[in-house]
């Protein structure tokens, strides 16, 4: 390990992502040094709670209350208050798991109070055997898991407006989260209900009062889709598809159906009002891109992010999200100079496909104003666009898939606001 | 794919573990088939939560009210109700992670309620400099993930009884539990605490009321654990250790100290309390085990478990847990026949070092009476013992440190016991 780590790699003052592997640097603002009768002292302390006896043990755990600022934010409509979304606060969290208590929710008409002894999901038309399973028969089938994100397609809309929204991380790009979902791989049971052929898309539909619909290729649901029953090894939360929910690796959420209770296979799509009047987009031709299912690479640094306070110059540690719904992320770059220059963050092992990646970086700021950006490029090559080529592409209209580099400006007090540049 | 795939591959009726990538498998005995007139019907039904919209958002979700049996069960003692465990409910579970309120809890004396702004954590003893932290300024730090299992040393001791005790896998496994925990390595802090020539201990003590405190080696320490404030992308829950809890990767649960408020550098363990009286194993020499740190390699079979029901004979899915604090799971075995013949199953990726790691195999049940086991093996070459030679070697008295195969005996009527053989 030679001393040239502490050498910047980039402007701005990022530092070499090994850096934190040596030896002798100085953390002295964050730090109290004191001296041994000090250090006596603090040994004695006995805060009140070492003073009695704690709170007893409990079925189901909670946070704490003094971590009641880490909410969903909700956004819904005051006259239909189960139409809206809430969000995931990613700029109050750190790893790659979303708790099951903070997975975004994206919902019609409220989340629907399943008895599941009473909830069927049904297979059938282009198919030999329609077919019905209970909840229990699912329960019998063979399981697989995937530890993976679930992205809305409207995520980070904010990003096609005039002005940059100033408001935290994750109420700008949290309508995304990462969980491990465990179920029945539809493979399997569409092979029990024998596919006639000229089928080519599946009708999903959930059990919500919007009876909300979707229409999915056959090719991908064959290919990796599941019908998950877990959530982080718990059975799924009612907000996230309790008793099942159709799980589409790296896909738009929309195509994620909750309450799952039927899927159709067909020759065409259906044209539901979410693939049609929804979740297409508009383009600088006056055409739309329909059917646009999958969420390209993405990231964004989530730790100083918008609401932010950096106490005063020093050494810290840049720490973001990257995914990609192609497959595995395979390099973030960190600009602290506005994008003149860029220098590759660590990435948190493991690296999985179609899945959040921690990405952190060390970062000397020497207390000037700066522009903190990341960019992601995933395992196809696909770099993750500045604002100025996705709108080139894509113009001002599309509403959905906004994808572009997120860039955090730095004052010279430490604080963070959200700029394009 | 050749159709040698449904040929069993050891006794009982185990089947090669790719056979669920084979086409035209039945299940039938669990979905009903349905006409087209049956089939429009049910997709005409519309369930009484179709017609009338769904609850609101929630600000931070929980379970169905038709999951309240999946608990962590608590056993305290009744005079004293903050001593005692409350276990992981691992039979109602499915993947490798543990939801945050369903991780298992070991208390001596209560959860404390910190405060986290009157929490600090001070490293002193064989240091040039004595340091100390406030939980805000260790946020500053920089930070990495481990996504690992913590396993109470005394986990699963009923297994030393002469007797096999009658219970769910849960309440008799489960004081482990898997969680992604982040936080600042303690290389960095040490560091920068700059240790004496002469340190080899850290006494790491926690501020509950019991003032839990144990002694761990220098170098563990500054191989790879960490003061973790997260747990699952969240701050650490209260129960497990908020705002601050040591993580040493692979050992058992009572190293990695809860409320961490004090880690003192010394030349020779503390002698405390849990590492004397308790976590010591009294091997048939009369002599005892101390500092036997590591957990050893283990599985189990979480489904079909006891307390579970094999509906009629047909095809399974076996599916359980493996785990090993020495590295990575290589491979696991499981015998439907009592250990006659093995079969090797299938491992979930990812298949990470010091974690839980998911296996499941296809079982065709006959009707007939069966025993279930697994054996794990990690990276190290070292496998899963018997129960006969765990005793052999280490008596009955050890208390500690039981990872024997555990064995279901499956009735003719389906149902599940534990047994010993």
């Amino acid at each position: 390990m030679s001393a040239d780590l502490e050498k910047p790699v980039a402007g701005g003052g990022l530092l070499d992502r090994r850096l934190f592997l040596k030896k002798g640097l100085s953390f002295s603002v964050a730090a109290l040094t004191v001296d041994s009768a000090s250090a006596a002292d603090w040994q004695q302390a006995r805060s009140p709670w070492m003073n009695e006896p704690g709170e007893p043990f409990s079925n189901y755990g909670r946070p704490s209350s003094h971590e009641r600022k880490t909410i969903r934010w909700v956004m819904a409509n005051s006259m239909a208050p189960g139409n809206g979304v809430s969000w995931t606060p990613l700029h109050d969290l750190e790893g790659m798991m979303t708790p099951n208590g903070l997975h975004f929710e994206r919902h019609h008409n409220g989340v629907p109070k399943i008895d599941p002894k009473q909830h069927h999901l049904l297979i059938h038309g282009l198919v030999d055997n329609a077919l019905v399973f209970s909840v229990d028969a699912l329960l019998r089938y063979p399981m697989t898991s995937f530890l993976g994100f679930i992205e809305c397609g409207g995520n980070s809309n904010a990003g096609w407006r005039e002005q940059p929204i100033q408001t935290q991380a994750g109420y700008f790009h949290g309508m995304a989260s990462c969980s491990e979902w465990t179920g029945v791989p539809l493979s399997i049971l569409l092979d029990e209900a024998k596919t006639k052929s000229g089928a080519q898309w599946v009708i999903a539909e959930g059990a919500d009062a919007s009876v909300m619909n979707v229409s999915i290729p056959l090719d991908k649901i064959l290919d990796d889709c599941l019908i998950a029953l877990y959530q982080n090894g718990e059975r799924i939360r009612p907000e996230n598809g309790y008793p099942l929910r159709l799980i589409v690796p790296g896909w738009e959420g929309v195509t994620h159906v909750k309450w799952l209770r039927r899927l159709r296979l067909t020759d065409k799509p259906v044209m539901a009002r979410n693939e049609t009047a929804k979740y297409t987009e508009l383009l600088p031709s006056g055409k739309a891109r329909q059917f646009s299912f999958v969420m390209e690479a993405k990231s964004l640094i989530t730790n100083p992010s918008f609401g932010h306070q950096l106490a005063q110059p020093g050494l810290y540690q840049i720490s973001g999200l990257a995914w990609s719904g192609r497959g595995k992320i395979v390099k973030v770059e960190v600009s602290a100079d506005g994008g003149e220059t860029w220098a590759e963050a660590a990435l948190q092992e493991p690296v999985l496909a179609k899945c959040f990646t921690r990405f952190r970086i060390p970062w000397r700021w020497r207390g000037g104003m700066a522009v903190l950006k990341s960019r992601a490029t995933d395992e196809t090559g696909y770099l993750q666009p500045e604002r100025e080529t996705l709108i080139e592409q894509r113009g001002r209209h599309g509403y959905f898939h906004y994808n572009a580099v997120v860039s955090w400006a730095v004052s010279e007090t430490g604080e963070i606001s959200h700029v394009y540049r």
